[in-house]
């Protein structure tokens, strides 16, 4: 019996290789009658880089690009089979690499993105994916821009600096030196959210927060990312301000719509490059999983999608979970069983903390449970 | 398919019969192909004489009795099919009949015990239960004794009163009053648990703690009972001080093994009464659960109990619990899955709130998961 494990990460303290291999000993602990297959999945945020190169043997290209703070730092992408570059925004301007401190978007740029796209150009790439999760920039992909060319300009004619804080003082952006060569270049954007470029939904309301802006910069930096759209757009002549995901990666979706890349669901992408599909065509089972499930699972998410390729085959899917919450009832119209890896009264430290055990323990039960009962006729 | 549903309580938030209840909606709103019959369990802990009134279609007995302070109480027990009179400890003299503030051992005692189980032999009852669970007192079962006959004195004659304080004085025991009707009675004591009466593993030491004796009150409560325990074999000529269950609560298994009780299971005790045994024979499944569940849920706990006659019968048993831990691997040879009905990170106070919802989401999932992998050739 073949059992396809595809997680996503348990944010803060799985990645999905570490899920799905933990998945895989208990599974294969239980009873030496599964073969199991691990295809860790991912939906475009954190953890993006890792799922493709485990599951294409990628290679990481070093570059010295500039970091969130505009500090010089040594990072890298994926290249896979020499043929597609992979950025990751966590990676080159993700929070997690700005302290606690610092974070504040008048200081973070997407400058260094900019870098990685025209080094990947300068190697010859030709298709580019592009993972926008856990950035820690709200500067509309301004910084990103400049990196490839843009001049952005105040309203005394000086050219702005590559920081968060340049979008609050633009008032003209002059595209006429922006790379010629990434017009030859495809780019495809893993993107799991659908937020507008600015308003109540926009980037800087929705994830401005937790990047580290205040009430005041909230309001500042959504009205400035409308004057920056608007300019944008009158420069270009074409409107992206309300498409789905400009507003992700603190507007950075915006700005490579701009540049003329295309949007996608991420784990879908993910799915295709890892060859998910192709491991399901003779499969008997799947397990899926992610930190927190409800409801919202269902709509990009990377256990969702699985999910849904599983349905495509006519195969049960279990979801194990750090949490599961929400409706879960929308959960069970695609998944065979839904549970948490917390076993008792338990503080979320703990549970991350220990998660790696939890996990085996609970898919160690599910899959007990099955074997023990797939004797049952019902 | 026919499941039988045989929970325990889950102590502090629902009943057996609520837990039940609770796991038998949750499988018929899955599929109309789950015939369900449920079995509240109980181990001779709270909830047994409720568990046994559900399955046998038992009365309230009810009765004046002195309680667990010395109050007089309006209280009951069960009788069923007017053949056995069931008393529960918890129910005359328990610890939640206690206010905090005046849990102390020298206060406290099991008179009214006694007096029930001579309201039932008044009764004409020959079969008695007694369930001990749940009590409030480390009185040796003295004043048990006390109200069945017999005297007990100090160093300087006095009689003493039924409190627990008089097992620290008493010097003298004359039996020769007890009720001579004792003997034409069989007593069978439900006990999950095998302390000696004294000693580290003893009835003060253990569960004086949680009685409100203090440290220094464990000491002297442990050698007055070493002491009574000496002065009643004296008189009887039988020892029982070493029994496994003598130490039940606060001594009480020690007094009714004096007057010729039988101690027994307690979860096997009700699994016969309620006949659980003949449910299963032409079950399918079983589902259990309890509020804690660990290695030692296999020794004398109700689910475990279960657990070993679903064995016995073959078929697959799962365990829900609000919480699972030690020893897994354990719990395994006997259950199908452990599962807790925790969905995430909670405090222990929110998971009894929801208890109720928890336990029903978490029987729907395991029993959708049962009916969709059912099929699976393994």
């Amino acid at each position: 019996m073949k059992i396809v494990i595809a997680p996503d990460s348990f944010k803060g303290s799985l990645t999905s290789q570490q899920a799905a291999a933990t998945m895989q000993r208990a599974i294969q602990s239980a009873s030496p009658v599964f073969n199991t297959v691990t295809k860790p999945m991912a939906d475009g945020g954190e953890g993006t880089l890792d799922a493709l190169m485990a599951a294409t043997d990628g290679e990481k290209k070093f570059l010295n690009c500039t970091g969130p703070l505009g500090e010089e730092r040594t990072s890298w992408y994926a290249t896979l089979k020499n043929e597609t570059a992979v950025i990751e925004v966590a990676t080159i301007a993700g929070l997690t690499l700005v302290p606690e401190e610092k974070r504040n978007p008048d200081l973070t740029t997407s400058f260094g993105i900019g870098e990685a796209i025209k080094d990947a150009i300068d190697e010859g790439f030709t298709e580019i994916l592009v993972g926008l999760g856990g950035s820690s920039t709200n500067d509309g992909g301004l910084g990103m821009l400049q990196a490839l060319g843009l001049k952005a300009f105040d309203g005394k004619g000086r050219e702005l600096p590559a920081k968060g804080a340049s979008i609050l003082k633009v008032t003209e952006l002059d595209f006429s030196q922006l790379d010629e060569r990434l017009k030859n270049v495809e780019i495809k954007v893993a993107c799991d959210v659908d937020n507008p470029l600015t308003g109540p939904r926009g980037a800087s309301a929705v994830y401005g927060p937790q990047k580290g802006a205040t009430e005041q910069q909230v309001e500042h930096y959504d009205a400035a990312m409308e004057r920056y759209g608007k300019l944008t757009e009158a420069e270009i002549g074409k409107n992206h301000m309300e498409v789905g995901g400009a507003g992700a990666a603190g507007g950075l979706g915006f700005a490579l719509l701009t540049i003329g890349a295309e949007l996608v669901s991420g784990a879908k992408l993910i799915a295709e490059a890892i060859g998910l599909e192709e491991s399901l065509a003779d499969a008997d089972l799947v397990f899926t999983g992610e930190g927190q499930s409800d409801e919202q699972t269902l709509y990009g998410k990377a256990p969702g999608y699985v999910a849904e390729l599983a349905r495509k085959h006519g195969l049960p899917i279990v979801l194990v979970s750090g949490s599961i919450g929400g409706n879960v009832e929308e959960l069970n119209r695609l998944f065979a069983g839904c549970f948490s890896i917390i076993t008792g009264p338990m503080r979320l430290e703990d549970c991350i903390t220990h998660a790696e055990q939890l996990l085996y323990d609970a898919t160690t039960q599910i899959i007990h449970l099955i074997e023990t009962t797939s004797r049952l006729e019902i």
